[in-house]
């Protein structure tokens, strides 16, 4: 993913194991680790299994020790690279949140959402579980997130570690008109709303969320509706939730650069995340990983990848706006390739950032500066550095031997796409896919579907033999052999067929093309649990 | 399409027909039109059927005099608005065009690309019909396009007479390459290529591209290719075109701002162009126009609109970066409606450029300033002026009673489509629909390809009388009544359906719907000649 800065990346690795604050500190910073690097914690490994997941010979692919550790069955594996970095440097976060309205009289600003599984204190210092009676007005959230960090692991750590804790906090400023399918959300809070056709019960509960904090004036007192000449816009509760996670990103990516000034945050990582609440699943993504729905074996994207490529007029649109962020270094402008001094005079492709077609224009002395977008596919990058436009952290990153940074150009804004998941009907076999790029690169999504999809239909998941005679087929998971479901086993076979085995020339997958060298995470989710749930 | 200059609008429109160079100056401007004001060259229309067509109250549809007028029997029909300008602001150009490849050894340059029907000199000075023998090596380029002109018909009437010179001038450029299947573009003229596995004839024809204009140093002169150790982007034939009309489009937006020193060009328009060149359909968009093909009985768009709800990322961003644009009047934030005084310190719905979820946002003082998007719908206004985000023109408009200028926010670039009309089957009832917005205003695509595939499903071209039966239904076209092929007859019938009748409350359509009271022009493209072609 970082070219330029790569061979400064392997100085930042320390020890494999770099401990909590009073262990190593990776990165060449004498600041404290927040978080120590570690794998996933539902993943549960001992310290031991650790160290052993990151044998970049043997690659071990690791899964999970219990059957129904997660939510909705759902399966997960993963693999460290062939050694393009000393550790892991994906990593995931999966949890069921319950938050809780917050104590309607309460004077006090409070930023804390109540959550049953833990706290989401946004600094992520654990209150332990705190055991609350769920009720009605209580708002179950499903979550399951990959971080592809780059340029070292901190970043991808502590994002694993909050980023649902600051999407919890968003949810639960809106959880009140969330609660209720009647209340259309007030354009202004502490407002009486106008143009609703209420019931008498939902116009109470939306008095009530009329004084969310944030309300000035007398919350609750009753005032008359102001008589208005103008419409409004309309604003839906799944628009809510799209700018809870929006926000919730941005907060993230905030809180990761004012904590850099006390604790070493190393890096930078993609985000992409799946959230379940009220009936729908809502994919936010930042950066190259990918998440697919396969129902009754047809494909639906439900993400998009953010490259140097996707948001090529993003990105020059923006240089071309604030070409000082270019340091005369780059031009905005795209070539085919470097220009050369002896072509100044001559006709050559180029493109602009309102073009997506080609055409030729005279070379000129300004157009020597290497192109902000550079290179093809996966080796397209931005400033000649990275690989990939968004996500989190990479707030210290700048072009190798200068001072350009990339972050302007990075953005940590998810794109949010909906799935109506309990309007639709799931089998069995229908599951969501979430891949970190290191298996999208060597398969494709017709690839994918086309393994879970015959996988699935072959497991009988009474048969624990068969389940055997498959994990004798593959590398052995780490951990004891316990009974696992089909999905398990399919989430353990898609990062077999991305890594492939170990030949003479490399990790080879099937008709003998190259498998991915990269870290590789998978989620496979069932998505007939989201129908039992509604 | 404007809200705040439409007064001044009014005062714009001089003489119903004002004149060339020596009639009236409407617009206010003491300079002379460019073009006189008429309606599109191809209805062939006497200065009295002029006059008649802007009949505000009988709003008479009309279509072509004669059948095949147009290539491909194209259809064609328009109808005035129902008062809101007095002209017919849209305009219409369709042409075969036949670019020649400029003489090889010419030495001086030559911008002016040699067609069949009319010379492409980019004044329009038209140098009457140039004989040239068609050979292998000319370009047959078809062209249909619609402008839909705002604040004033000149823009619009400029566009319709110079547009297709632009793009033949930029397919001149690249003929040589497009001639050529196996030729692919080379990245810098006047090298030899690399990377090329072709015939000794194709080699032939790639040295002589390689030559073209704009090649410095000593064209056709044999070099060394040089070593390279990096590889080239490869840019198809497909992505020149694509080319090439994007930089039509910008290039004739700049013709309209240098003219305007020296001729009346008042207002602008929106431009959506067809070209079919090669067996491949481009099509290109800029504004709130619309294209799309129905076969089958199936709708496939081929054009998205330019709006400032489907700009607001874009737009949002660009006032985000350069706040100086908004004159300390606007802000860029967007609200569900304008936020008022009493209103600081509430928390209010609001949307970044980021996002495209909503969220709450403590009001400050500076949200106070009229949004920079405002309105739902048709009704939606970048900086309360303007409801199309993409065009031509519009270089002198302001938000009325400032300094504020529009045209920074709007975009001169289309964005353009391919269907690869040869490589598909297509019957008779299959075509290709453009309409200016007074059609899709009323009409959804779905109405539309109904109207279509039933209205040519019943039509016998032989039976005249049929015809001739349903022209009395509908409004008489004008001028005499010829035989009419099914296509033209489609054409009518659905501005008919888009107009409506005059009833008591107004225009009416189906279900007792408002009719358009905008300018309606449609063009119906049999696409089974497409097929003939190739």
């Amino acid at each position: 993913m970082l070219t330029r800065v790569k061979s400064a990346v392997a100085s930042f690795m320390g020890g494999m194991m770099a401990g909590g604050p009073n262990g190593d500190h990776p990165g060449g910073s004498d600041l404290p680790l927040k978080f120590p690097y570690s794998r996933p914690e539902f993943l549960g490994l001992s310290p031991d299994e650790v160290e052993c997941s990151a044998d970049h010979v043997a690659r071990p692919i690791l899964i999970l020790k219990e059957t129904r550790r997660l939510p909705w069955s759902t399966g997960y594996a993963e693999v460290i690279n062939a050694g393009k970095s000393t550790l892991n440097e994906d990593q995931a976060c999966c949890e069921v949140l319950v938050v809780k309205r917050r104590p309607a009289e309460s004077s006090t600003p409070n930023r804390t959402p109540m959550t049953r599984r833990r706290s989401s204190l946004p600094n992520g210092e654990g209150l332990g579980l705190r055991e609350c009676l769920e009720n009605s007005e209580d708002l179950t959230l499903h979550y399951w997130a990959l971080f592809d960090g780059h340029a070292g692991s901190g970043t991808a750590v502590m994002a694993a570690r909050l980023l649902h804790h600051h999407i919890a906090l968003h949810l639960q400023e809106v959880m009140e008109i969330l609660c209720n399918p009647n209340l259309q959300a007030p354009t202004c809070l502490g407002e009486e709303p106008i143009n609703h056709h209420l019931t008498p019960t939902s116009q109470r509960a939306l008095t009530r969320a009329a004084s969310l904090r944030g309300a000035a004036g007398a919350p609750g007192s009753p005032s008359t509706p102001p008589t208005r000449f103008f419409t409004e816009k309309k604003v839906s509760h799944e628009s809510l939730v799209i700018g809870a996670v929006e926000n919730a990103f941005k907060d993230m990516d905030v809180q990761i650069e004012k904590e850099k000034a006390v604790y070493n945050v190393s890096g930078g990582c993609t985000a992409l995340v799946v959230v379940y609440l009220l009936g729908k699943l809502y994919v936010g993504n930042a950066g190259d990983s990918r998440a697919i729905i396969i129902r009754g074996g047809e494909v639906i994207p439900v993400s998009s990848e953010f490259t140097p490529e996707s948001e090529r007029q993003r990105l020059q649109f923006l240089a071309y706006m604030q070409p000082n962020l270019l340091g005369n270094e780059f031009t905005h402008l795209e070539f085919p390739r470097r220009v050369q001094r002896k072509e100044v005079g001559k006709r050559m492709l180029y493109r602009d950032f309102t073009m997506s077609g080609w055409a030729y224009k005279t070379i000129e002395d300004d157009d020597l500066k290497f192109p902000l977008i550079y290179g093809e596919g996966k080796k397209a990058r931005v400033l000649a550095t990275i690989g990939v436009t968004r996500g989190l952290g990479d707030h210290n990153l700048k072009v190798h031997d200068s001072n350009i940074y990339i972050k302007p150009f990075l953005s940590c804004c998810p794109e949010v796409k909906v799935y109506p998941l309990a309007q639709c009907e799931h089998g069995a076999d229908d599951v969501l896919v979430m891949g970190t790029d290191g298996l999208w690169d060597v398969l494709s999504n017709q690839e994918v579907a086309e393994a879970v999809t015959c996988f699935l239909a072959n497991c009988d998941p009474d048969d624990q033999h068969r389940h055997v005679s498959l994990v004798t087929q593959m590398q052995p998971p780490v951990g004891p052999e316990l009974p696992l479901t089909p999905v398990l086993f399919t989430a353990q076979d898609l990062v077999m067929r991305a890594r492939g085995v170990l030949k003479d020339r490399g990790w080879r997958i099937s008709n003998d093309r190259l498998g991915s060298g990269d870290d590789i995470s998978v989620y496979i989710i069932p998505l007939m649990y989201g129908n039992k749930q509604n």
